[in-house]
């Protein structure tokens, strides 16, 4: 596999630096639907709370593909199993896991059935430059990088290190997303879990990645900055207020477009995800968050009054209020929404969000190695991470509407 | 002047906090105006260099208000001869100071004779939220304000606190360039420059910031940093790769918009940066970041081959090379871009940028308060800012131009 | 009270500065017993294990102060009721609730039934510098401070700043000992725990410290960083080891001191603590760890065999081994003990630790206010501290023996 | 050569980990005359100024072994022309250049003609635990590292990677002093330099150590971070005033020793430092900072007068004063001693120091490979180094004295 010259680096507040080795990896950066992860915000509506969480899935993206490329160097008896070529696809599922994502992704996927994943398989597997890139190495290569990114690789190992309980994509985005929103929730000592990961054989010679016994706290802290960043940053109220009125613009602009295509006129790009085919790739690279912000600014002068009141919300911050969902406040805020001559329809959204620390299930399981050699599930070597699973799941429903005076959302 | 309940707070990596005490603030804050900052980045073309340098103007006008709101409240020789209304007038200037810019701000400066400055004083002056919103508390607030970004209010120390050579502004986008390029040349102490300010009267009874003696270290060392993030940062010359490509689009676009109007029509934010009379303040909002890269995307699918192939290199980062400005350097490139048939008029671009670290001029100096009580200009204070005023300014002048095979820009 | 005329202030790395106003507090910190704690390590044996670890109990009686200081005059509801007379004494108790630590603290008192608690209150009551200090100012003074330290001053809330479940002392403790032991583990957001402490009156109008809602991640946090820093620093069996040796040696030097009091003429400041009668506060004054080091080289060149190798092997790092306390490995211990012809009351030691994430009891419960006003415990107001509560206790029995192969340490 | 069977870390705040990877290694870490570095501050008195500087030369040599190792490994110029046995030596002597200190070491040479590099080659030399470690390996070994600590190895690359203008106990202890001060003036970017050093030859074939010139900004950064340190914390008039006393207490013991040997019966680990002949390495040993300060206590109860109040004043803080040394400051200061009926031959000191941020001198230059490949020395490549070796250097003379009120030492 033809190596530059000389390594090149990108400077990186989480990892120091990014290297990149492989001409390979290089291409891909460079190619335009990689290069428009940075016109999409790694946290969506966040920065809405977090002012400076502004960074992009550009910059995520490279982290991932970072901590992969740690992974198979230095884990040694990970680096010692695998071919050049299994590691270059991993570090490849690490880099493009992310690129179909569309604006604002979340809300984006409650609007109009898309489903990132989907998309990601598709540029790389369709007529894309990432996939030019790919194929000019090797005609197996964008179906190899796929496969791990969907989870479905036969060497179940290379999943487990791009996607599982433990793996670069969660543990780049807890520590990036502490660092850009100016939280210190999410942090954990990855240098710890990376130095006690282990490959051991499972029953029936599955390969697995273990945690050595003395990363274990590593581990608890990791679980717990999990849970933190959940509730502090990735379910914060003020964020899905945000997402919220996404939401609602894209469902009056889809009623909208059955009416009165012409609307459309000089927003093409939204068409696609308004219409009942699906977008093709093309359309799909389109419409990243500042042609959509553009959009909003268009509908903000033109005619339909909801959808104009909507998108002028979405660029000058002016929030939905929320409140927890009882009987009595729909009640309340249904009344409120008529005397306002408000259609709830566009109006009001309830949204419940749940989590919990940590649930183990089939597959995506975390194991730690024991000091006698012994593998077990985690809960099961560890106190505090066996109560969190027995414990209750935190849970909170909640009502989005507007109000006169304008949320002010300072947290 | 109303206080809110509680004071707001929002999170932020450089500052901890940013605390909001008065709803005036608040208010301005919330104007679309300001809101708007979020579609610029606050370090232009820089992204492309260092990928995490992603932050925008409102993230650092935050921080700059911030800074002003601490050093009328703490250093108590300031607080004790302000009023209530020059202290909340000087932090609104902090604030607001930036409202002005267009997206890539320095490049579009060489584009279209457009001046931040200028903007920021009519968007404050004229009828804007933000403009609103002052004169809610006094009409002559917005004029106020003003002054103070303009270097003219009649009490100069106002002037000192949010412009001068060691003021707010700079100090907030140091330490924040610093944090969001994940460099550490940008860190120096503000902690302790904060504790050594104090008001003093030099001759002519002419209030002015000086620094105590025992925080020159501090002062050497922010001067340091000011330096090496302009070499480093600011003056990176894949940045003003960035830059240039986008300079040339601009004259490539203003040639056919004397020839073809019709070019623009789904381009009219773009016409009146474009034309001869100067946009409003309503064009100049309607132009941010968002809405130039999407203009990028519509470009690159239309007719003009120059105009075309200019926005595509910006949205997919196919920069241009650079190499030494000599007249050898120059009549090579000028010899392959006529091989390649491509105009030097929008395919080469020469610049010289230049900064030493420390240079004093009239009424933008540094003081410092010897031990004895003595105020003295800051060369005189110490040893090596004086070596370094002295020293030999450095300068770089370089030629951009494209290349077949595409630059890369690692570092 | 008299303040001085400008605060001083002191560099640290938790705190940015501790900030000192008043004279009196700065007279403290200079008394003699004061200085000495610069001689006592924070983290005792620690530094075997983490060898940046080697900060003192200075340091952090300064940070406790700092973190009292901020809470007596931050909190608005603490502030204004307090006098300026209570929030000294607070003040006070937070800098000096270690003064009457011996070397290597924890280990002492397993040794001597000497209780450090009792020392302080002494050092504070008796004739000391420190005496002297708060004497000058009220003569009531010492026995209010000393009240706060035993937790039994009529006024609760004072109690609770300095020692709780959510006090000044935990709370400064846990960010230092992450700092110098390099460990990620000890941290949680400060910031906002202060921003959201607050004072609410209970049933009986009794005071208490509660955490506003929005603060319960912090705390959350801050449970997770002690439960960490238990296992992953305070229990650690490295640690252990050493303290286990200096346990033993001491257990040897009173068995010497039964038979032959010459032994010990050039060790005089150990004395008071072999003999039966309790030390006076200036014999506890002359034994800090200088003088118990020195007194391990002057042992390590005397007669006594076992005395002899316990204090060489603290001196120069050849600790004892550890393994899980079953009843097969002690056996298997003892007879190799008896091979080595080494003394099993000296050469072999058994200790069992254990501690869960969160404890509540009468009196240290953590208080949190919901959003419509009710106070709850925090196990009510939070799921995952819940699940901790009600989970199981870890535990581990170890035992410590030397071995031939001596042990390295390292983690 | 023997590695170990897994690599030891231990923590540290500085590199993350200090990696361990041979036996040969980790035995000198734990040869009794290593650990007893644990004893001897790094920076001697300054932790009177800055209270959490109690970090020891014990860190600080790990830290100088961590950065060799890296050096010899990653950079590949240098890796690759290093023999096993050359690495390991040159990791040794990082390790290893510090053994000879005595306590608050500096001061300590002032007093006794004592020199730490002659006592760091005795040790190694001699017949100690390194020795035998080291000889256990290879006969030379011991000479060999000796020759690199003494800066006569005749292959010069070694020599200049302990110990040069750019080199690793340089690079150590201004990050450490400054990560345990509190202070950011000693902070660069020590990963940017390990990237851009590498090995060239100049004339006459001689290897030498240069910086790429895109790691410029990085040397210029370092150079800085020296210049900042010297004054903001090894010069520090607090830590030299402690200094004072302590070389004032050994010329008063010098005195007393002349006169009266019996004065020193339970004082013996001094008289080696006091009598005409010069310390065995088994004398060296003994003598660590427990040892002195318990010593202090010691004196501070003893007959003589001079020698007792000193004393006191090194365990209690009760400093001198310092002021600029001019003839009337002088004049004064002696009428005040008269007064007082103290003798100046202990009671006052001049002393002047002085730096500029950078000078080179022969085998001690900072090299930079421009982008031609041209070497030139780095004031030729750097304008701003060039103004500054230009520039006046610093100084500062001052006199210290005792006062009734004592000094506070804040800063």
């Amino acid at each position: 596999m033809q190596k530059m010259n000389e390594i090149k680096v990108m400077r990186d507040p989480i990892h120091g630096y990014i290297h990149i080795e492989y001409k390979l990896i290089w291409d891909c950066i460079n190619a335009k639907e990689f290069q428009r992860l940075r016109r999409i915000h790694q946290l969506g509506a966040n920065f809405q709370v977090y002012p400076t969480a502004e960074h992009s899935r550009f910059s995520h993206s490279l982290g991932v593909y970072e901590i992969v490329r740690r992974m198979v160097n230095e884990i040694e008896s990970l680096s010692t199993i695998l071919t050049e070529y299994e590691k270059i696809t991993v570090m490849l599922a690490g880099l493009l896991h992310d690129v179909g994502h569309g604006p604002f992704s979340h809300a984006f996927e409650h609007v109009s059935e898309f489903d990132h994943e989907e998309y990601t398989a598709k540029i790389i597997l369709e007529n894309s430059e990432i996939n030019k890139v790919l194929k000019t190495v090797d005609n197996n290569l964008p179906h190899d990088v796929v496969k791990i990114i969907q989870h479905t690789h036969p060497r179940a190992i290379l999943n487990q290190i791009v996607s599982a309980q433990l793996d670069a994509d969660r543990m780049d985005y807890l520590l990036r997303d502490s660092y850009f929103t100016a939280t210190s929730y999410g942090n954990f000592d990855l240098e710890r879990i990376l130095r006690t990961l282990r490959v051991r054989k499972l029953a029936y010679d599955e390969e697995q990645l273990v945690v050595k016994y003395s990363g274990i706290h590593g581990v608890e802290d990791y679980i717990m900055a999990r849970y933190q960043m959940y509730w502090q940053v990735y379910f914060h109220p003020v964020a899905r207020s945000y997402e919220t009125i996404f939401i609602q613009l894209f469902r009056r602009l889809k009623d909208i477009y059955q009416e009165n295509k012409a609307y459309f006129h000089d927003l093409k790009i939204l068409v696609p995800f308004l219409r009942q085919s699906k977008p093709t790739i093309q359309e799909h690279y389109q419409l990243d968050e500042s042609g959509l912000l553009y959009c909003c600014a268009l509908i903000s002068e033109k005619t339909d009054n909801i959808a104009k009141d909507l998108a002028s919300r979405l660029l000058n911050r002016k929030l939905f209020q929320y409140i927890t969902n009882t009987p009595e406040n729909k009640k309340l805020i249904l009344k409120q929404l008529k005397d306002m001559n408000l259609d709830e329809k566009y109006y009001l959204r309830s949204e419940s969000v749940k989590t919990n620390a940590y649930t183990p299930y089939k597959g995506q399981k975390i194991f730690v190695e024991l000091l006698d050699g012994e593998i077990v599930e985690l809960e099961k070597a560890s106190t505090i991470v066996d109560a969190i699973t027995k414990g209750e799941v935190k849970q909170e429903g909640i009502l989005f509407y507007p109000k006169e005076g304008v949320d002010d959302g300072s947290n």
